[in-house]
């Protein structure tokens, strides 16, 4: 109900009378105002005059259902938004949620995450300005075919950017970054066998708006915001949207026709890693490479110090050599 | 304290009387007679002469902790037993207890599976005459390398069984077989990120002393026991504990020096698929292949029936073609 008197408020133009609510939704006026109140809550600026009713006159920049449902272009990706103001992490949360029959394109958001990971299980800083969220998927693929669906979203990452005139580079596999510093981290889960993901959770950490102050001084010279680097404040659902919007194209093209091929000429051309010298991080050793080349299945190829060439299937690229 | 009376008349030749016990242990007659109940409803033929005492005459084939831990030689493998007379399968309940915070290496053991589940969710009938166990599992591996544990699980079997004569096939890359049918089969699931196994699950179902009328009509084509093709019972708990015995040496050899050759070795040289003509089954579709030879990284190479050769990484082989 408080979903459609927002609906009513946000396609007039005018004020609307709490009579008119009232008899198009059949509730009553003291259920109007208890509506109007809990959006007032929630930072919705409505103005009520006793003699000619509500008016909307701005709506809070919040990752809600309401807020990001009339602005979705997706067909089928998305079929259940849940949205929190405080989560520990939105990771966590769409675990302890797919352990249940949750569906296949659930998102969790978040406004602020209270225990932000990133990979090997580092802090992730989760102030309200950024955009934190998971989104649950099922698609019917074996699990080596996983990191693919990490390419895939930062490709969609990518091109939503630069809709905003933003090009960002990516950093194999998992990495955005703007001007030398992340401003965007991916995180990809699993509970899968030998032959099939069972689900696959994608969490995604987008440095919106955050200030200079919201970065800790230890990473201030690796880790920055948007806001930071293009001195202005982004709609936070409209990046959400756009990145929704693509992702479900580049994914269905994937999961469907097995079509990858603008994934990974979006990772490589964007790539801040190529033709460079780093250290390579895998599970059992770290050693100095240089990262010769993103492979038509997504693969890091790699010269080492012997001068032998060999493909990298996962692990992390540092430039602090 | 039950387990300290069963050590005590396991050890002792003759009748052992109330009275030593409950001096050795410091527990009333009544406590005794109590534990020695619960003992007799586990299966333990256990005689009591009042002015002798107790002796134990025979043990159940019950893959309780109680039976497995004075046979195990593993040195830190299995740090934990749970043993249930009935589950609904042990990888569900390992699932289950791996969501808390559960030790690597806890062994669940059911002696009967109410729903005992194969690959792609199939039915496998687990009667209280086989083996059935699930081993929770946290090694600090990436998940490509998971495909692997499956594989040394493949050749502990092997070596397990040959200790009793029997030399069974590995039908690549999950099933064990013996005179052209199925024994045992192994169904490896996990959760992880893209840098790591948060755990693995271990699930293998072994055949061992099902009765041919244990074997629904519709499988009896491809399926078998241990007792239906050498026509004689096997202690359940002696197969157990060699299989967990040689799988601790093959893993720590992968875990921690990285040496997987003597697993290959092994599923290569008694792999019943070499050479074969074969329906190779993968997520997106099925095809006629001819298998020609396990990798040195465990991927099996196919000739597909235009010639080319494929490495495949998971799927499923069938003879049905």
């Amino acid at each position: 109900m408080e979903n459609k008197i927002l609906n009513k408020l946000k396609n007039s133009l005018d004020y609307l009378s709490g009579e008119s609510i009232s008899s198009d939704l059949n509730i009553s006026r003291s259920a109007i105002w208890k509506h109007i109140k809990s959006l007032k809550n929630k930072g919705y600026i409505i103005e009520g005059k006793s003699n000619k009713g509500y008016k909307l006159i701005s709506c809070p920049d919040i990752l809600s259902a309401q807020e990001l449902i009339p602005l979705l272009k997706t067909n089928n990706l998305i079929k259940d938004i849940k949205h929190f103001y405080e989560l520990s992490s939105t990771n966590h949360s769409a675990k302890e949620l797919a352990r249940g029959e949750i569906n296949n394109g659930t998102l969790i958001i978040a406004e602020k995450q209270l225990c932000g990971k990133g990979r090997f299980d580092r802090e992730w800083i989760s102030p309200s300005s950024g955009i934190w969220f998971s989104l649950i998927l099922k698609p019917n693929l074996p699990p080596m075919e996983a990191s693919k669906v990490t390419q895939i979203a930062a490709a969609a990452i990518y091109k939503s950017l630069l809709e905003f005139d933003i090009k960002v580079n990516i950093k194999w596999p998992n990495d955005i970054y703007l001007n030398g510093k992340k401003i965007c981290g991916i995180l990809t889960e699993m509970k899968c066998d030998m032959d099939r993901i069972h689900y696959l959770i994608l969490g995604v950490g987008i440095n919106v708006n955050l200030e200079i102050d919201d970065i800790p001084d230890e990473i201030k010279d690796i880790a920055t915001s948007l806001k930071i680097e293009l001195n202005k404040s982004f709609k936070r659902s409209d990046i959400l949207v756009k990145f929704l919007n693509h992702f479900e194209i580049l994914y269905n093209k994937f999961v469907l026709q097995k079509d990858i091929s603008e994934v990974l000429s979006i990772c490589r051309e964007n790539s801040n890693i190529i033709n460079k010298k780093a250290k390579l991080i895998t599970y059992n050793k770290e050693e100095i490479v240089t990262c010769l080349s993103l492979t038509d299945t997504g693969e890091l190829l790699v010269k080492d110090s012997d001068g032998k060439e060999k493909l990298i299937t996962s692990g992390e690229i540092s430039f602090r050599i």
